[in-house]
C-alpha cells in the first residue's frame, strides 16, 4: 500500500520539476478522484520544493470552482492543501488567485504587497504564484503557492507548475466541481 | 478574507483541544463543503498539535468512504491531509484505518509495528490514532494521525479528537461521500 513513487533526488528546480511530473503520474495512476489526487499532489510539490530550494515556501494547494454560488457569480472555494489554515472563499477577480482564475493565466507575483487587492490569508507570505486549471477552455480552479520571502518563485516554477496543472486537469474526474 | 480564528495559546494538550473545538467552529462557520472543512481542520490539528506537544506528529488527515467501489465491498479513499504523500485506497478491515472504519471505534495504537496488518504508508510513523466519522450510525470516514515515535498519542488525544470528529460529521454536507 506504500505509494508507488520514488523520492526526488533533484539538485535543482528544473530537475525537480522533471521528477515531479513522474511522481504525480505515479500517485495518480489508476486514480481519478480529484480530492485524492490534489491532496497528494499538494504534498509532493510542498515537501519536494521545500527540500530542493532554499526558499521558505509556506503554502501549496488548490482552490476549485464553488458550485454553491449563484451562476451569475463565479467564485473559488478552498480545496486540498499543505500549510497553515487558509481563506475558504475567493471571488473571481479578487486577489492573486481570483485574478488568475478570472484572466485564465498564471500570476507570478514577486511581492504580494505590490499586488492590488492582495488577500492576506497568511501575513507570513510575501510572494506567490497561481496557475489556473483550465478544462476545455474553462477555468475550474487554481494551483496556488506562497513563499515567506519576496521573489520566491520564478519562470522555472511557472513552466513546471503549468505542466502539473495541465496534467492534473486531464488526470481527474471533476464531479462536484463542474 | 483572513480566517476568523485566533492562534491557540494552549500550554498543554487538554487546553489545546478546548481551543481546537472553537477554532474548527470558526473556520467552518457558514461553510458546509466537506473538502474545504476537512482541509482546514487537518491544518489546525497538525500545526496546533505539533506546537503544543513535543511529539513529532508527521501526518494528520482524513480518509472517506470510496463511492467508486462496488456496493458489496467497503473501502476508504484519501481525503485532505497535512504531511507526506499517502496511500490512496484502504479496504475496510485493513490496517489501523480500515479496522477503525470496520469496527466503528477509535484505534489508539501505541506501536504500529505490533498492530496486525499495519499498512506502512510512511516508514517514519511509529504510533497512530484513528477516529471514525459516524453519521446516523454509519461510518463515512476516519480522522487519522501518525507520529514518528511510539506512544505519540494518549487518552487526552482520543477524547479531543472524538469531539472534533463528531462536530465535523454534523458541520459538513457529504455530497460525493455518501
Amino acid at each position: 500500500m506504500t505509494p508507488n513513487i520514488s523520492a526526488s533526488t533533484a539538485s535543482n528546480k528544473a530537475e525537480f520539476y522533471q521528477d515531479l511530473e513522474l511522481q504525480i503520474q505515479g500517485v495518480t495512476d489508476g486514480q481519478r478522484n480529484w480530492v485524492t489526487n490534489l491532496a497528494n499532489s499538494s504534498a509532493l510539490i510542498y515537501h519536494g520544493l521545500r527540500a530542493v530550494t532554499e526558499k521558505p515556501i509556506n503554502w501549496v494547494g488548490f482552490y476549485l470552482l464553488d458550485q454553491s454560488v449563484p451562476s451569475t457569480k463565479q467564485a473559488l472555494i478552498l480545496g486540498p492543501f499543505q500549510g497553515k489554515v487558509a481563506c475558504t472563499n475567493i471571488d473571481f477577480g479578487r486577489g492573486v488567485c481570483g485574478t488568475a482564475a478570472a484572466e485564465a493565466r498564471t500570476m507570478l507575483v514577486k511581492d504580494v504587497h505590490e499586488f492590488p487587492g492582495h488577500i492576506a490569508c497568511d501575513a507570513a507570505s510575501n510572494s506567490e504564484i497561481v496557475v489556473p486549471l483550465v478544462l476545455d477552455g474553462r477555468v475550474i480552479g487554481v494551483l496556488d503557492l506562497d513563499c515567506e520571502v519576496t521573489e520566491g518563485f520564478d519562470e522555472v516554477d511557472q513552466a513546471g507548475l503549468e505542466v502539473v496543472a495541465k496534467y492534473l486537469v486531464q488526470a481527474c474526474d471533476w464531479r462536484g466541481v463542474i
